[in-house]
């Protein structure tokens, strides 16, 4: 069974560049934190009015896209069957490689302080086996490092088909990738689109990226018969009431 | 073609009670956030310590749930259609009527300022066609007032369905409605589950509830070939790169 390899690109997550530490929102925002401008998440929600002479700034600035896709992906049975292997491409080409074990923060304050950590130390925890990997590199070089036999981009403006019958075509692949934009507004830049076999459209409409990450990855679990399975292993097991024990698909990560 | 109601139960949205209002926890997140006590929405992320005493604590002070799963349901095509009717139920017996043309913010702090000024207020916004509106009702007067054909509610410990069994016997409803817990831990009260027709689980593990809403709603999608006709549209109007506008689900709520 090949594991899909989903690919959150270009997304609207990085620190405050250096050009805005001096705005009054982003000094105010550092003040408020106790943090330095240098360590902050840039959030449009604080810094809208930082963001206004940013270049290509409405694509930037949202790292609630990526908390919500990451959730949708790390939570699905999908990845709990360890067939889903998770990157997030980001704005500025910084990579970062998500372990399948990683239990996400569900608070989003919590998700930002944990993303602060990473920028500055490159790996989340510090010491041991790392869950969370940022590396410098760009969605070309990541794309060629994953040897996909198979690239599907999923864009507004792609050819229209529908999930069920793009996802047919992915189960068939040996290294099936799926590229999500992790961008707020606009399109894919034509590095983007070149690595792609593929660019399909699921709806007319814009969908929110986390809406087309949790029902790719729904619909490949069903074309690859995953609910069955493990309804099958649950109808064998039939629990009781009483001997249940709560699970969760969250692990607290070190402090 | 029937409606779907989606209803998130028991969910762990409240203000802080008035017996908490004078820990420190939560005198310290008042006196950082400028608001009394009794405004504030119940969060276990700053009032974890306060909330150890708290009768039946380990349900409550999660809004991130109705949060995520809030934005799953209004997001989705299935709404976009007019084919879905939103409804939250909290802990406290109280129930959100949410319009399907609300656009919820996407930033959590923004959710909670929204909620506080709903639990505040009773509606948002205060004048005009409300978008939100938040009554004193427990969840067998809200289901009573739908007048439901089936109600299917979803939990760990149902009886072992794929959702796609699940829901090919919701789309033959007059009026089916949906129940799913807006809870982190534990179970369905007895209350909620002599509700339900049927009790139906679709994973042997826990489920987030924003996982299991996005999943039902494009399973009803599917079954009622929303997609397809979508899609069709789609293929039909064959955008071009050239006459693309952006579409989003958001529309700003007055500040």
């Amino acid at each position: 069974m090949s594991m899909l390899t989903w690919i959150l690109a270009e997304s609207a997550l990085e620190t405050v560049p250096e050009a805005l530490w001096r705005h009054p929102a982003v000094k105010h925002h550092s003040t408020r934190s106790g943090k330095p401008p240098s360590v902050l998440i840039l959030d449009r929600s604080y810094h809208h009015a930082a963001m206004k002479t940013l270049k290509y700034g409405q694509k930037r600035g949202r790292p609630d896209i990526v908390h919500l896709s990451l959730l949708e992906a790390l939570c699905s049975p999908l990845n709990k069957e360890g067939l889903l292997k998770i990157h997030v491409h980001s704005f500025g080409d910084q990579v970062i490689s998500v372990s399948s074990q990683l239990r996400l923060p569900r608070n989003y304050n919590r998700f930002i302080g944990l993303m602060e950590q990473l920028f500055t130390l490159g790996k989340v925890p510090p010491s041991g086996q790392p869950l969370l990997v940022l590396e410098k590199k760009t969605l070309p070089e990541l794309v060629s490092s994953i040897n996909p036999s198979h690239v599907v981009a999923f864009s507004r403006i792609g050819k229209p088909f529908t999930l069920e019958e793009a996802v047919q075509e992915l189960i068939n692949e040996e290294k099936p990738v799926a590229i999500i934009g992790g961008f707020p507004i606009g399109h894919f830049t034509d590095t983007t689109t070149t690595l792609a076999d593929e660019i399909i459209s699921i709806d007319p409409e814009m969908l929110e990226a986390c809406i087309v990450t949790s029902r790719l990855i729904y619909e490949y679990e069903r074309a690859i018969s995953v609910p069955k399975k493990r309804i099958g292993l649950s109808k064998a097991q039939s629990p009781s009431l009483s001997s249940i024990e709560e699970f969760s698909c969250r692990t607290r990560l070190p402090a």
